[in-house]
């Protein structure tokens, strides 16, 4: 199973918008904050705007800032923004398949994809409970003092 | 996030070979039940009995059986045989790099992942408390008759 790295970057984009309090920073200035491809951080950041999360700051070129308070942006919001909503387990029906689709037995939800598709609720309970807020508050306060005055 | 197709295959061959109760099936036959690439399915399979949950039966010619009683199969042991034990999000120390990586306050583990790696023991462990044994309880005992009546 396999989660792309555009999760990470965007996690801690938003964490140092939360940090900024409203002031913009540049996908320009991330980039280099954090040693990513601008382009990179770009198409993240995109991600953010589409779902909600970020916006482009209002008179500003090139600036973001967070959409909505951190305490209200879940790591599952994150997630699903930068991923996608798609479930990772996909079912294929092969049960439905070959000769086994021609037994004319099966009805209902395989209790195999039931079973995958509970453990990835379980996942995504767990992601939705968390918010940038907290991660922000389980973070050392020298971290914030330091990042805020580097890119302010 | 995504997981490949191996998985819901490696699945329902599991619990074929728990309904067949120790009679040998060979990756030809599933592949027609199942309408997959033979190849495709004899891949999945090796991975299942290189991971110690199914074996190539003995004084049989490519024939497969379930090394061990499918309720000490869990659903994360076929999962981690398919996909490998590696988490779905890979912390890159993201915070470590560039300008941020100079900030020189950074110490412990990542708070970021480790939420994500909470989220990521939750998954393991819902799949980890549901095994094969359950699955086949969950399924119709016609279907298990029906797939029987057809595979010896």
């Amino acid at each position: 199973m396999k989660m792309g790295k555009g999760v990470e970057a965007a996690m801690h984009c938003c964490l140092v918008m939360h940090w900024l309090e409203g002031r913009p920073v540049t996908s320009a200035q991330l980039a280099e904050f954090f040693g990513l491809p601008p382009a990179y951080l770009q198409k993240t950041l995109r991600a953010l705007v589409a779902d909600g999360i970020a916006q482009a700051a209002r008179g500003q070129s090139g600036g973001f800032v967070l959409a909505r308070a951190a305490g209200a942006i879940s790591l599952m919001d994150v997630v699903a923004a930068v991923e996608g909503r798609s479930p990772a387990f996909r079912c294929e029906e092969i049960r439905s398949a070959g000769r086994s689709g021609s037994l004319g037995a099966r009805s209902g939800q395989c209790a195999v994809a039931h079973a995958m598709s509970r453990a990835e609720m379980a996942y995504r309970a767990a992601l939705a409970a968390e918010s940038i807020a907290d991660i922000a508050e389980r973070t050392g306060s020298v971290v914030r003092e330091r990042t805020v005055a580097t890119l302010v």
